[in-house]
């Protein structure tokens, strides 16, 4: 058996079905072999940064990994911001990459590069095959090693001589590494500060935000009075109906600081203490108060639900009721803004849906609108590396292909990754698109204020923010990229629009004209 | 002054003038000093790939640097390929990247990564400023390191408190350091052996493929017999009436190996020898014949033009006649084919052209058809990380903004930086883009059938080359990014509308559709 057969077997029999790609000569052994392994569906990317942010989303909605194949050292650049966000969703992905025959590279060809070198910037699992024969069980250690835990990025770097030659076999699945118990200790020490009286807050993060972490949360902070909060941007995080919603730390670190202001104590659940996004002059990077007292409960290694629930137990705290919530907002009329925006979404959104949340300064008052709504998945900028999207709601709608499935898009942040809507095209995947289209960097025009610039920033820096002259038209690159678009100027087309496209199955996307929040 | 504003003074004492950029938030300081010092001019880009790609572009034209601002490790991950590629055509780019400020760095935010390592895969010179006063220098320094010789991308991390503090001034400029001289016995030697009587190659890359190179090798090979050969990708080829046409060595290395099977000795003219693009299931990687000597005349640190001017002397050569050239070919009619697509190009192509040729397999036929028109440059893809058409289209515009360039490209390489068409109507840029959209990642096609799989590629292998499934309509894209843009079915539509699009100023597109050729 081929090299190339023996690694898509060997994917397969672990259980990782879907390969994001965009091959080169290289991976065509590959390519071939999806023939022979109709159990691998092969799916087809314009751009390696929307395979690599598809394998991020499908692996936050399928709770596994997706493979991705890329094409040498300039493919893996490609794809590498996307796995930049990957990384610090912590997600399973099986990265793939191909490389020159083994004999070919001290030749040093045009694309002969450090496929090494740039992998180990957000894998941390990297290895080359060295001949056919281990192709299998290196494959397997990379499925495993993706699923940790934590779920990391794994590269895989394969020769092409070694997916051609024949001596291949396919080899079984690796077992992954159990996830540690957390020491009754920790628990009990976290108990007691909860039960201390002091104002504790719960910062929760990664596992901790699926429902059964949020209701196991919920009674925790029922029976200790303890605040929610979640991390800024999370992986993942269940909304809606019947789940309490902890209170989001802030991306601006004013804000942050304040929501944190008044804790004496702060409890990790897979969360990291949260820091200034970005520095600025005069702010300090830490943005809890000085005296207060940090705690991990939990860390990525853990099953951060469980040892909540293990903490609800150790507090006796009961099972608390579904919070009240304060109902879907009504369909707004008038003027289309960032308000209004949210708004359509809230009384839209449909019972299960996937929001896949880069919509930056537009989509501030999107969480607040949907989160009385019907139960959905909430999915964000991890890695703050913008283009990140699109893809990823590509890679939710593969691996969740009867949930409805809503990019919320900032126009700046679309326009990096812009080919996904290709691939939601050719795949029929029932994403409907939302760009909040302010025709600027909103969020740097933010920024520049922030960072202190204190004399007036001036029309030279403000046009390298902006993005008309000219405008982007976005129903036609969509129509261009096979997606049906349309555009909408007021929060009643919108409405209507959004509600078609939510209704109708298959991508859709709507260029929506908002003038920018800040 | 303020680090930021030292950094851009400095750029711009040391003819550093323009700037491609895709900032940040850690770049913002950067961005603000651009309305202190209006020497410098900022370009913005939607996605990085496009912004290092200009940059390329801009070296090839303009003959020194340009500058790229990119944001962290994210933006230097997206804008990687095309540094691959500039790195391969051993052009100066001053690449400066935003990180992080100092004291911020230890918190590991969400974009915090390990900026130097993945510099390294596309730039020898690496460098992280450290303090405010010391911006200057390293500006200065990484300017001098990106003129070599040879060319070279040169990257500057720099912190973004050491852009926003006090305490920066501007540097003088570094004189780069000189070209070496080639030793006398070297192009004593090399006269010897095409004195020999033997079949020689004159293989000419890099600086050898300027006015004055072509000229000189012209001479030696009239008065030796000498073969002319050019590498298989030249970061510019002067071409056109009145100047010698080198062969290029085939990106096919069969036919590569004919072009060269005759050959008795190869003379290397800041060129490598010719090796396979990829390796093949058994075929060699080396592509000059078993017992050909080389002989290395001139490296990428040499003035090539001059040494070959040297070597003419040293062989009395006496100066040789244009070469009578086939005459400009007519303007084609009936089928839009790879062939009359050419042809049109050929028949139309405007004196001080700079042609941007990523076309791949389409653009097969073009080199032939303009050998005998007007006078222009000719760029290709030096690396093979496609994407890289287009913005360098961009660049070379902006350099001479006086010249038309024409960006022949594919469709499938187009997408992965679209976004530069964009630029192309923000800036005004006199570009003609030609998408030869044969609906196919065409080269791959051809790839599968040359890399050994011996069972007939499958349906399921072909639906990952094929770029139908949906069209993509480039017209569209194009107009959503601002850019006219007309649809050619037949040659006699290519030939009006291209006549059309060179005569206006400003950006066009044609979506040229073409079956593919292979």
């Amino acid at each position: 058996m081929r090299g190339a057969e023996a690694l898509m077997r060997t994917l397969v029999d672990a259980g990782v079905d879907t390969c994001f790609m965009n091959p080169g000569t290289s991976e065509m052994h590959f390519v071939a072999a999806l023939d022979r392994v109709p159990e691998m569906r092969g799916v087809l990317a314009l751009f390696e940064g929307v395979a690599t942010g598809a394998a991020d989303g499908y692996a936050r909605i399928a709770g596994g990994p997706a493979a991705v194949l890329l094409h040498l050292g300039p493919g893996l650049g490609n794809g590498l911001a996307n796995l930049h966000n990957a990384r610090r969703a912590a997600v399973p992905v099986v990265n793939v990459v191909g490389d020159h025959a083994t004999y070919h590279a001290r030749f040093d060809a045009q694309l002969q590069s450090d496929i090494e070198t740039v992998a180990r910037n957000v894998s941390p699992w990297v290895r080359r095959v060295g001949s056919t024969a281990e192709v299998g069980a290196d494959v397997a250690a990379a499925v495993a090693a993706s699923l940790g835990p934590p779920g990391q990025v794994a590269t895989l770097i394969v020769p092409a001589d070694l997916t051609w030659s024949d001596g291949g076999a396919p080899a079984e699945p690796v077992r992954p590494a159990p996830r540690p118990a957390v020491d009754t200790s920790v628990v009990e020490g976290v108990a007691r500060v909860l039960r201390s009286g002091e104002p504790v807050g719960l910062l929760l993060g990664g596992g901790a935000l699926g429902e059964a972490g949020l209701r196991a949360a919920q009674r925790v902070a029922a029976a200790t009075g303890a605040q929610l909060l979640a991390e800024t941007f999370p992986t993942r995080m269940e909304r809606g109906a019947g789940l309490v919603e902890p209170t989001r730390v802030s991306y601006i670190a004013e804000f942050a600081t304040m929501q944190l202001a008044s804790l004496r104590h702060l409890v990790l659940v897979d969360a990291k203490a949260p820091v200034s996004f970005f520095a600025y002059p005069g702010t300090p990077s830490e943005l809890t108060p000085p005296g207060c007292e940090r705690h991990e409960l939990a860390g990525p290694t853990h099953d951060a639900a469980a040892v909540l629930e293990q903490l609800a137990e150790a507090l006796d705290a009961p099972a608390a009721a579904a919070p009240a919530g304060g109902g879907r907002p009504e369909r707004p009329s008038g003027a289309l803004t960032a308000q209004s925006l949210a708004e359509s979404l809230g009384a839209l959104l449909p019972e299960g849906a996937i929001v896949s949340d880069e919509a930056l300064t537009s989509g501030l008052f999107a969480p607040a609108a949907t989160a009385d709504g019907p139960r959905h998945s909430w999915l964000t900028l991890t890695g703050g590396a913008i283009g990140q999207g699109l893809p990823v709601a590509t890679g939710a709608a593969v691996a969740a292909p009867e949930r409805p499935v809503v990019a919320l898009e900032a126009d700046g942040s679309a326009l990096y990754t812009i080919q996904a809507l290709w691939t939601h095209a050719r795949e029929g995947l029932d994403v409907t698109t939302v760009v909040c289209n302010n025709r600027s960097y909103s969020v740097l025009n933010m920024e520049l204020d922030r960072v202190g610039v204190d004399e007036q920033p001036g029309p030279r820096a403000r046009a390298m923010l902006d993005l008309h002259r000219p405008d982007i038209d976005f129903v036609d690159v969509a129509q261009g990229l096979g997606v049906p678009a349309t555009r909408a100027t007021t929060a009643d087309e919108l409405v209507v629009q959004l509600e078609r496209a939510l209704a109708e199955p298959g991508p859709h996307l709507i260029d929506a004209i908002v003038p920018p929040v800040v």
